[in-house]
């Protein structure tokens, strides 16, 4: 791997310069990504077309200086594996033809076959892998089994997670069920991602932050803490996790055993380093919407972070949630430039 | 007033049981609010007819053994005296005619005369103090000008908030000039619904919480900070902050000087009661959620945020946002029975 800041930063080793990636970097703030997209019929069928998931992978590499890329996919690969019918309505999101929500539906679930139903994402990633000639390392992903399990319950995004929070409280023991196989499902998938190639692998808990501390723990940290260490056990390759909203939950999430641990803006950087010290390496914090602001704005917020999160290894530079469709792509540039001048030699 | 619980655990004072109410008490989840709510045309026509706001606000209080009112009205009285059309879309909420995102819309805006455009408010109000005639207290509130501005910006509720969030790094002194004018009008609304007799006022900044920690002190913390002092400065009325999603900020939201503060679901009460102490009474905790659970799960939950909070004066029990619409009011019961049981004098 020629560019190895990464790699090094997860490893809480020394860094020239602090790495930098971007939350949803390849999509739709970038024209070249839009007219991909504008080709083809819709979402899933990008990222189901292995040649065309790894040109817009690797679009954002070609335009900025970014030390990793992500593989282009979505988190409700599994789900939509496990025979949900996906479809993505406008202005809406993603939608589930149908929900789960009694033991029934649970049962009916398989826990899908990585190197079958969902064979096009390790498709997709050996071609990235072939094209980045490893350039930069490359990010696997998948969503946590509480993630997931709220668009399966719930049929679609929410704002309120009424459904599945009803389910948790009023009948445990079917969530549970979905959750373990969820956690069973993002395993293989995060194991045969490994296989193929991925350099990191990140678990994104998008909704882990509408919990309670008790129900987080029981209802989403356990089982992505049972997936971190089968992981650990498989391989080296390293593990971020990023609970949006869990920055009251940091310490507990530290001991989860990832070596990289993502957070969001809510949270000072100065606190979040005080709580995980060096125990893990620290991805994230810039507010998304610091990239609407003017390049000062932005060198401003950027040298903050640095300066917040200080001396010492472990650090990832990025957002603190996926970067909005309608930023200026000139200020992810100019993010970046901060960076490189700011960040000295840790 | 003959149950003076609320307004001694607002003055640090012993209580005989914590006492309790329920943020949305007068809601949809009690079928004797349906029955009005399908008799009048539209949300806001019932915020704007006193006797039936009187009727719906003193409901839960003839069902329920609770130790205070709360008006029914809606936070977002304000901007529609400023001239803001607003209408409640089915499946949708509240969703305003046109947005306010230039100087110039700011400048159109008026402050309104919380006797005159907002005079329902207060004929509500003295309804209100009528029938319950020094039963209970009742609560008068107002939208934080952060939440409000939301909804202004926006146009509608939101998930991400881009248009605010864009306008405060990319226009921030436009966005300033809207909260100054919006900090003002609550200050005068507050004080007109304590001319007309609420016992205690409630400053609901729902959205703050999507914010970074400067901006949250500059954009959201900073204007409830003035409305807080010019209330003190202007009556003993005690005032109660919630933000929620505010939990990382506690130390900061305690400063601005409030006698009271909510807390949602994500911070143990252990935790919250160890940032604030005895510096202001602590409102909320129990995740709305729990009430979906069987009356075994309320008490145990009842019971362990009782625990949390521990001795000394300064608890009132409360959910950590609005109940939700489909709860079964029986459960409503058991959390209260449940409270009377475990809550001792303290």
């Amino acid at each position: 791997m020629r560019n190895t800041r990464l790699l090094n930063a997860l490893n809480m080793q020394e860094v020239d310069s602090t790495p930098v990636w971007v939350m949803r970097q390849a999509g739709r703030y970038l024209p070249e990504y839009r007219k991909i997209r504008s080709e083809v019929k819709d979402f899933m069928t990008l990222c189901k077309t292995p040649d065309l998931a790894c040109e817009v992978t690797v679009q954002p590499l070609k335009r900025f200086d970014l030390d990793a890329a992500i593989l282009f996919s979505d988190i409700l690969t599994i789900p939509e594996a496990m025979g949900l019918d996906l479809a993505f309505v406008s202005g809406e999101g993603p939608v589930f033809a149908s929900t789960v929500r009694s033991q029934r539906d649970v049962e009916q679930l398989g826990c899908p076959d990585p190197n079958d139903e969902l064979g096009y994402v390790m498709d997709a990633i050996q071609h990235v892998k072939h094209e980045l000639n490893n350039s930069v390392p490359l990010i696997g992903f998948s969503g946590s089994p509480w993630t997931l399990a709220t668009y399966m319950v719930e049929g679609r995004g929410s704002k309120q997670f009424a459904e599945i929070r009803k389910m948790l409280y009023s009948s445990p023991e079917i969530l549970h069920n979905l959750l373990e196989k969820l956690a069973q499902s993002v395993t293989h998938y995060l194991k045969a991602q490994i296989d193929v190639g991925v350099d990191v692998v990140m678990l994104f808990d998008s909704w882990g932050g509408v919990l309670t501390p008790q129900t987080y723990q029981a209802f989403s940290l356990q089982y992505m803490t049972q997936i971190i260490s089968s992981i650990k056990a498989y391989s080296d390759v390293p593990i971020i996790l990023f609970t949006k909203g869990g920055g009251l939950w940091l310490n507990e999430i530290v001991g989860a055993g990832s070596q990289g641990v993502g957070i969001d803006w809510t949270i000072p950087m100065k606190q979040a380093k005080k709580i995980i010290g060096d125990r893990a390496c620290i991805q994230g914090n810039l507010d998304p919407a610091v990239l609407y602001g003017s390049v000062t704005q932005i060198e401003m917020e950027v040298q903050r972070i640095l300066q917040e999160f200080g001396s010492g290894n472990g650090h990832i530079f990025n957002l603190g949630h996926g970067i909005y469709p309608d930023v200026d792509p000139d200020n992810v540039s100019a993010m970046i430039s901060a960076i490189r001048k700011f960040s000295c030699k840790k």
